[in-house]
């Protein structure tokens, strides 16, 4: 993976970019939700969407009509994956900060040819509930048609991460003020059954190996 | 608060777009993390920030080294808030989804003026630990003036939400399998001091109160 444009990365100045494929790869992997940016009708637009990473690409979709798909292909976008892991106090105001961990990718959206959608998609299901895509009422190619699969190769690419502890001034470190971190957490929490029938009640292990995920 | 250009309203489709006032501000109060959108040497870039509202106007700072200050003062930003409720699971792959609660706001980022910082970095701290910007030692002029603080107007933003149970095709009622919603939850943990002296280690109520509070 190659870093991204000069501009972006020295405009950065000394916030911690990495370029490190596994990290990368690790920030990538550990989430589902991310945010996809790109310019519509004059315009910035920014608009939430999950995604998917095989091997050096990172996959989304949606149906035609959603927003995630306003970005076609050929157009630049930026994906941005950010983890928030804890706020960040210190005794000064300045050394306030946030822990979090986020990847951010460009690069110019192609969409998938249509036969090789079901591969894709399958791969979505199993990352999300192993199993499950076999079990399911099979895809019509109406639905197929409807639904929208783009994907942008993993290499203009970084990340950038904040952890630990604040780093405030040490001249500050007698001021009599509590500092720390409040973590934050994002967990997937049991499921709720949706079935009308008592036998459908039961929530199978491919579902319930979710509950207390973090994202 | 008006709606966005109709180009984006109507590509949205049957996606329950909202413009009702207090849902808009419930979603964007709910939340402290967002990402914003903008142009910068061409391409889209989305960079996750902290932001806070007053009144009618949504605030973000940072330093004036970081990446969300990239965008700078007449700049067309997106800022986009979005809250991931859950994983929805349908009886055919097409119906899956996943609930949230978002918002989009479109705007020119306005710089505020120097003499006003110090009264909104106020309020944000105040949101996130009431009483504890008394406590701490107070910013430098330096300090000051290497703090970013920009902010646009709440008046071309929309909301979307999707909650609920999965809504599949009425023909797929008797499939066989499990449908339902697996919840995410973001929340904050216990606070981790980071001080060295023994007295400083308890954590005050002003932090403590956070624990287990919903992001």
């Amino acid at each position: 993976m190659t870093p991204v444009t000069d501009e972006i990365r020295v405009r950065r100045g000394h916030e911690n970019a990495s370029y490190d494929p596994d990290l990368l790869r690790q920030i990538i992997d550990a989430g589902y939700f991310a945010h996809i940016a790109f310019q519509h009708g004059g315009q910035p637009v920014c608009v939430p969407m999950m995604y998917w990473r095989e091997e050096d690409f990172l996959y989304w979709h949606g149906s035609t009509k959603s927003r995630a798909m306003l970005a076609g292909a050929g157009d630049e976008v930026c994906i941005t994956i950010t983890h928030w892991d804890g706020l960040v106090f210190a005794r000064s105001a300045f050394h306030h900060s946030a822990n979090y961990r986020c990847v951010m990718l460009f690069g110019t959206a192609e969409r998938v040819p249509e036969a090789h959608k079901p591969a894709h998609l399958h791969t979505l299901m199993e990352r999300i509930a192993p199993g499950r895509d076999d079990d399911l009422r099979p895809m019509s190619a109406q639905e197929r048609k409807g639904t929208a699969l783009l994907r942008i190769p993993i290499d203009r690419v970084s990340a950038k991460v904040r952890s630990g502890p604040p780093r405030g001034d040490p001249a500050d470190a007698d001021w009599p003020v509590w500092e720390g971190v409040v973590p934050v957490a994002q967990t997937f929490q049991p499921a709720i059954s949706a079935a009308l029938t008592e036998a459908d009640r039961e929530t199978p292990d491919n579902i319930a190996r979710l509950e207390g995920v973090s994202i």
